[in-house]
């Protein structure tokens, strides 16, 4: 089987060999080469070969599920980064703030966003008991030589170092000894006003195009999107400015946001990330700076931060009954 | 009105000012400045005070209409870079080889892509009259000094010198001498086997999620989506191995694939792109280098080839009548 552009021939499609869940496009293996002169292995093959230690379980207590009318969107929170606004998040679903309201926004190549139709209302919008509608920013955090970070052996033009923490896209300035995440796909952020404070978590919108890097340090980034990204990235575009939908029927109502611990064991998604400090995780990056897969004919010999996919599966022998 | 991430607030939301057709994600103005601390102009200020000469009417001989059940497409074509693939792909489209084929894929964050459902299957495949199934590769093509191409200010990872040639980012080597399309969101290639010379326009895609860089110089792009990418990009994913569809009900037939010299005036689109060997252009790239929307709390002073939009309107006084 060939990889990504390949014609639409239906006898190759049907040579469906792969059957791991990852979260960006992944090119299928070609037949294994014999001898020498094989150097690398493809992604395929650094997945292929993991072991049980390559992967995390996604922690219950850090883990997001939107429930949309079409299935639900798993998100893990990163509280690491925005410690007060994940706890914020946490107490905003605990308290059903999210139920109820709606997906108000979709960009195209930008970003879906949700929260209160009703927030610029004082009469109407939906009031909170212990969640904040304001914090203080979190665009960037200190750290310590034992925060995790696997740098990229790439530069990159928006930040002086980018790499991996634990899972997350993210860059750090050793000079300021500061580090934030990044605008990758499917990066989940807070929305703002144009006070640095005026987000809370209580809006967010989730980036469905390009990275939009620019963003980085002006808005505080809580997450990423795990699984489900395709329900946000395929909402029709909101057709008033900025990609918000003209009238309240557009809207995608947002049956509920609840934390994984909350609910039932058996209705969880038992997923699991790969970990971003092993050597697994040093070849499957390699693996994308040089596409070794047959149907590559010259390999880029650089990746861009944005482009190294973070691996996503279900735990083996687990079953997903959500 | 306050740029990209501002909350749900009814009252922002409604103050839309401006009526230009961008192609990307476009920011919102900000109330003017006074005062001489204004160094330079946000990108809606820029297009708002382009004059007529800072654009070009598309050349209907160099147009494709794809049109789907929900709408249609426009893809510039780029002859420039891969003459015989767009030659091709105009004949293709002259002899209807296009009509009644489908979408056959959707990966998220990857490509969408169309062809012929039965191509894999020399009983079924639908024939060619003067059209080829197969070209020799223009994954990069020589240059003069003639040759346009305005340089982006930053450097880029994947190539020695990234930049915009008459309306399309491209990449070039001045040693080597070759320049390239890059793989930005809304890019259009020719899907191939494992053969360099096994595509050739007959089956195509276009990029919907973030650019897919490693590609450049693999595959041969034939030109971008001006119009209508939003049809494509929210087309349900497809769930067999690369994005392709399960299913033939799944699909999405095409209507047509028509060049737009070939449609009676009154059914063309009159759209016109900005030119991007202005003036206005390099004040419009230095706008998305650094953020002064008053949203902003710190520009980046970077950006990446594929973050600059390349703005597309309707010919002034025009109406789409089609």
């Amino acid at each position: 089987m060939f990889p990504s552009l390949i014609s639409a021939d239906r006898s190759a499609r049907q040579m469906a060999l792969v059957a791991l869940i990852i979260a960006m496009a992944m090119d299928a293996p070609h037949a294994a080469e014999s001898g020498e002169e094989r150097k690398a292995p493809t992604m395929a093959e650094v997945l292929a070969s993991t072991a049980a230690s390559d992967w995390r379980d996604l922690d219950a207590g850090n883990t997001l599920y939107l429930e949309l009318p079409a299935g639900r969107v798993v998100i893990e929170l990163a509280p690491r980064f925005a410690p007060k606004h994940v706890d914020n998040i946490r107490t905003l679903a605990r308290e059903g703030y999210f139920d109820g309201l709606a997906i108000l926004r979709a960009q195209d190549n930008y970003v879906v966003q949700w929260g209160d139709p009703e927030s610029g209302n004082v009469d109407k919008a939906r009031s909170m008991k212990r969640g904040a509608s304001s914090l203080e920013a979190e665009f960037a955090v200190g750290f310590d030589p034992s925060f995790p970070f696997t740098p990229l052996p790439d530069g990159d033009g928006y930040a002086p170092l980018v790499g991996f923490s634990d899972g997350f896209a993210a860059a750090r300035d050793t000079g300021e000894k500061r580090t934030w995440l990044t605008h990758c796909y499917g990066a989940v952020g807070a929305g703002r006003d144009v006070a640095a404070n005026s987000g809370s978590g209580s809006e967010l919108y989730v980036v469905i195009g390009h990275a939009p890097r620019h963003l980085d340090r002006n808005v505080t980034l809580v997450g990423r999107v795990v699984q489900g990204i395709e329900l946000l990235s395929t909402l029709p575009r909101g057709t008033a400015a900025l990609g918000f939908y003209d009238r309240a029927e557009q809207r995608v109502p947002i049956k509920s946001i609840r934390i994984a611990a909350d609910v039932a064991e058996t209705e969880r998604v038992p997923l699991q990330v790969m970990r971003t400090d092993t050597r697994s995780w040093a070849a499957l990056v390699e693996s994308r700076r040089n596409r070794r897969d047959e149907w590559y004919l010259r390999a880029a010999g650089h990746v861009e931060l944005c482009n190294v996919p973070i691996p996503v599966r279900l735990r083996p022998g687990s079953v997903d009954k959500s």
